[in-house]
């Protein structure tokens, strides 16, 4: 159906400098340059602030009265890539849903490696939770590195006891620092822009000097406990060397009684949904992702906060 | 939430005198009594007919101008169960599409092992789709070993040239008899119902004699090429021992590039959504089936079919 957009979108990401694997200082302004060449739409409004003590990027719509959150951990290897550079994607969930997007400009490697990033994110969390009055009008999302951003941010909070959100959405999550995904090689041929050696180098980048192993829960999330986490929505393209952390997440959460659903779109790369507008398919994925997000946040809504009910069980007053 | 539902299903599951594993000849009129024990809704109209020579149940609701067919394959295990066991759930979903389902009465084994399941399946669908001029109106669903044959339907008519239905729901489908999955220990204790042994047991009735071993990609589809198969949805319980068999198909659909969704719910048995009238996640995974369905109908009904797009490829009319 629309093999045309595909190969589109196939060609810009051969063609474009950018290289995920190369050296930082090169690749980080080629990234920021490639995520924010399309103009904003004009009713899109970006606001620079911090969350405990971490700079972020507000992302309003105008007009919209916002019923939530959408707290976004960017991607890029940790290595690259920045909160501004996220506002594309960012903005077109917090349209789709009616959510203001707030996107975390977490510290990153080698200059900053494990587990700045994850401080970051947890503690930019932490103040968004305690701003909200709690997580209940809050989801998280993350986008490559992100994702395994927003996991772990997951599961620190649910270790420390943090209010937890009504669910997380996960855009081609890089979930795997051993890099062992059969769909490195599988799909070698058919990914235009991502390589093993590339990830290898960022996940060198991230761990190298912190004496944590690459199969160390807190950097791959597909080693961790994930019981207890909220719903998850896991979206991957099936032309991606990261299919497998993708689909490994997904049947972890499942085995470890986590509520999640795992969407695959054939024939397309990389979190495809930040070319939404060239791709019918990155489209479609925005409005199932959004309606996830909506139908989560209802059901978080009719639900009795987890303090009510434990207050009605002990007796006590909640 | 739901706690106290899932105890009560479990229990049910549990206190059931049915025993998937047991001898056929005791065990199909018991699983017959338990999923007729419900009286059907007043509106239901189930009829019996027949479909390219193999019988048939035809389940109607009144009042519903039926919009397209739902193709249904039972479960059981290929040796228990009945297209009129399955109404319930085939009603449920025809309510919820505006579709009319038809449930299909294959040939049981260990009487008759593999091919005559497929082979019944097979036919009644070709007949289905003569009559109806065409695939695009028709949903192939199946549950538990019904969709195993249902994936081995779509994967029989992708390669005899039959035309494919838009989407195909497979809920607790068994994929794999070689019985392999690591959740057949890991969920052995919350499985209320199922074990390993049964699942043998059954297997070896389907297969024994037929000189078809139990990795053949034509009775275990996690061993078959999915390529070009339709649109999957894929929904289990996260207590299920079949949880892997249902993690593992959608997995190889998306290796092989097929749009599939994966949908676990956490805390729930084999095909829960048989109890969705004592279950409010078997319910909402009905909601979210349809709402899948209707949706991929929808996009069928506006895309031009394949055959004008060859057309107008080579120049030809189409």
């Amino acid at each position: 159906m629309t093999l045309q957009q595909r190969e589109l979108v196939h060609q810009i990401l051969r063609d474009a400098p950018f290289d995920l694997g190369g050296d930082v200082e090169a690749q980080r302004p080629l990234l920021e340059q490639m995520l924010t060449s399309q103009p904003m739409p004009d009713d899109v409004r970006v606001t620079r602030g911090e969350l405990g003590g971490v700079p972020v990027v507000f992302v309003d719509i105008d007009g919209v009265d916002a019923r939530g959150t959408l707290f976004h951990a960017h991607g890029g290897g940790f290595a690259v890539g920045s909160a501004r550079g996220s506002v594309g994607l960012a903005s077109a969930i917090a349209r789709k849903t009616g959510l203001r997007a707030v996107s975390v400009d977490y510290r990153l490697a080698p200059e900053h490696p494990y587990p700045s990033a994850l401080q970051d994110v947890t503690a930019a969390y932490r103040a968004l939770v305690a701003q909200s009055g709690g997580a209940d009008r809050v989801i998280v999302s993350g986008e490559s590195a992100g994702g395994n951003l927003a996991i772990e941010l997951l599961i620190a909070a649910r270790d420390a006891g943090l209010p937890l959100p009504p669910a997380s959405v996960l855009f081609s999550p890089m979930t795997d620092l051993t890099v062992a995904g059969a769909s490195f090689a599988a799909k070698a041929d058919a990914d235009p822009n991502i390589t093993a050696t590339a990830i290898r180098r960022r996940a060198h980048d991230y761990l190298d000097g912190t004496g944590t192993s690459a199969d160390d829960p807190r950097v791959s999330p597909i080693f961790a406990d994930l019981q207890g986490l909220p719903p998850l929505l896991v979206q991957a393209g099936s032309h991606e060397v990261l299919l497998d952390d993708a689909t490994r997440l997904a049947v972890k959460a499942a085995a470890d009684d986590v509520a999640v659903i795992l969407d695959v779109t054939p024939g397309v790369p990389h979190v495809f949904q930040a070319f939404a507008g060239l791709l019918d398919e990155g489209e479609s994925a925005l409005e199932r992702a959004a309606r996830y997000i909506t139908d989560r946040l209802a059901a978080s809504a009719v639900r009795p906060p987890a303090d009510a009910l434990v207050g009605a069980a002990t007796g006590q007053p909640s």
